[in-house]
């Protein structure tokens, strides 16, 4: 069958590697006319994974509407900051049965509405709307090193859809129907990982590490639980797989951006160094809505907004940390 | 109040230390006299945590009846293997109702019982048996850096007094009723180590270490969940926080064990060589009775069990993991 990919960053451009290795035809959109000129010329993405060469069955283009035209599956992989504008674009374009799936984490900014919530209120039938997420860095899933993901969906039909057209033994795909737990554990992981690069970077250890990211799951299965969803999904591939893959990696950016909180570091001044956002930033900003929307208590996510964004220092939130009381393992779910 | 710790291993030793410091007199229970003498003369332990120099309230004996004489709590630090044979020689020294916590991991060997089992039996009063698990690195938490970790009890009350009386600002202790899924996530983390260990020395990445810890948590809820317990466990602190810190770490003789499984290792030459013994591999094969009692499928934990003890290789496991159908996140739940 022929699958829309939109977006050719890194893991846009392995994502259509999957799709054509399972002998898909894949049209691979990119912004930007010279990317998409340059993959059907070399077989490779300028920018992202220059060592992959590309499948034959990528065509890429900048053209939306070409990317679209008769594709029975979409996957979208283009930057969250953007979610709204892209599901504005793609809603004239495509059927009202159209299995989407959200490849992309993140929260509105301002409103703190989850991707599936706004493509949904952009392009009509939430049932077939899927949100994909896991412990995937793009570069091992392009050459078929084996990982997992997880494809959640209202509809037991379009997960079970998408999980045939995108598996493969290298590419385990798993299915729930938990959508807003996926998409707020895919949300959080970059903020426990700047909470875990700074604990790093204050000489603490790898239990401190366990317990950060043991307690950021618990933290983050007492929002999904209010926002129901269920709790287990934060025990799975995109809650603690995800955290896991990225707190074990150093070249994680979010957790080396907390590595350096300690010498006062800042979003801005890192991204100008490194040439990336800090994800898990903006999103420590954007959950304060969901934590006042939903009334719970997010002491991690709280303690690196207000070390990123705020004037709490190391030694003043390692405090608030460690001196809260002792509770039961879970509490409030 | 006075805390009797027996096993004057590196986590006893650890544990004296933290009693200490929430300003208990601790009796630190040595089975060899040279090892007491030792520790009362040098305030270090010979033989772990050389650098630790052991607060001046802590004594060691190797007088097992001296050491619980006058002790409001017990905790038994001993090794696995010897679980059974402890518990007899400490049950007619323990009144009925005197708080232990079991601070060791493992199944015994043959009955697959989990240790609160076998010192109910032997004790008594099961209701006042408690078990402590969680992402701690001996070394790191005898000189106090932040780590957490859970007590698990079926009395409130006891596993309350446990929490005040070991629960410090570097040492934080969660509250749970779990027993047995407490007791089988720690059994279970060595095995998982393992694989991940044979995972990265068979050249796979970060994503299959992530995907097999958390597939490793999956079979591991399904089985906490058929023997009584509570599937979330395995999210928490003795579940998902001990693998964390087991597998991040590459000093894990389990792990690394697991990295030379693909040169054909076996335990007992990795002990011959190393003076330590693989745990995991002891368990994965302990663990085959709880799957027969329980008819639970433990996929990872069998082809650890069949590359350590069968004669699996590392293509055949890594081809029947991977060809498995695709299905729910969280199935047999």
């Amino acid at each position: 069958m022929r699958i829309a990919v939109m977006g050719a960053g890194s893991w846009g451009t392995a994502l259509a590697q999957v799709a054509c290795a399972n002998g898909h035809e894949v049209r691979l959109w990119a912004r930007r006319d010279e990317v998409a000129r340059a993959i059907n010329r070399d077989r490779r993405n300028p920018g992202y994974l220059r060592d992959v060469e590309l499948g034959a069955g990528i065509e890429a283009t900048s053209d939306l509407a070409h990317a679209l035209d008769g594709a029975e599956a979409l996957l979208v992989v283009t930057p969250s900051k953007v979610m709204r504008a892209m599901a504005r674009e793609v809603a004239p374009l495509v059927r009202p049965d159209l299995p989407v799936a959200l490849c992309f984490k993140g929260i509105e900014e301002g409103t703190g509405r989850l991707p599936a919530e706004v493509f949904a209120a952009e392009l009509g039938s939430p049932e077939r709307i899927a949100v994909l997420s896991g412990p995937n860095h793009a570069e091992e899933v392009a050459i078929g090193i084996p990982a997992a993901t997880v494809i959640a969906c209202a509809s037991a039909h379009v997960a079970s859809f998408l999980q045939d057209a995108l598996g493969s033994g290298a590419f385990r795909v798993y299915a729930s129907d938990d959508v807003p737990g996926v998409e707020l554990c895919a949300a959080s992981k970059n903020v426990i990982a700047i909470a875990v690069g700074a604990s790093y970077g204050s000489g603490c250890g790898d239990n401190t590490a366990a317990m950060l990211i043991t307690r950021g799951m618990a933290e983050m299965s007492r929002l999904v639980s209010k926002a129901g969803g269920d709790p287990l999904t934060c025990m799975g591939l995109a809650g603690a797989g995800d955290l896991i893959a990225t707190c074990m990696s150093q070249h994680s950016r979010n957790r080396r951006f907390g590595e350096r909180l300690v010498e006062g570091m800042t979003p801005d001044r890192f991204s100008a160094e490194t040439g990336m956002v800090v994800e898990g930033a903006l999103a420590a900003r954007n959950f304060e809505v969901l934590e006042r929307r939903y009334g719970v208590d997010l002491p991690i996510t709280r303690v690196v907004r207000d070390l990123v964004w705020g004037d709490a220092t190391i030694a003043g939130v390692r405090r608030q940390l460690l001196e809260r009381s002792f509770k039961a393992e879970f509490y409030g779910l």
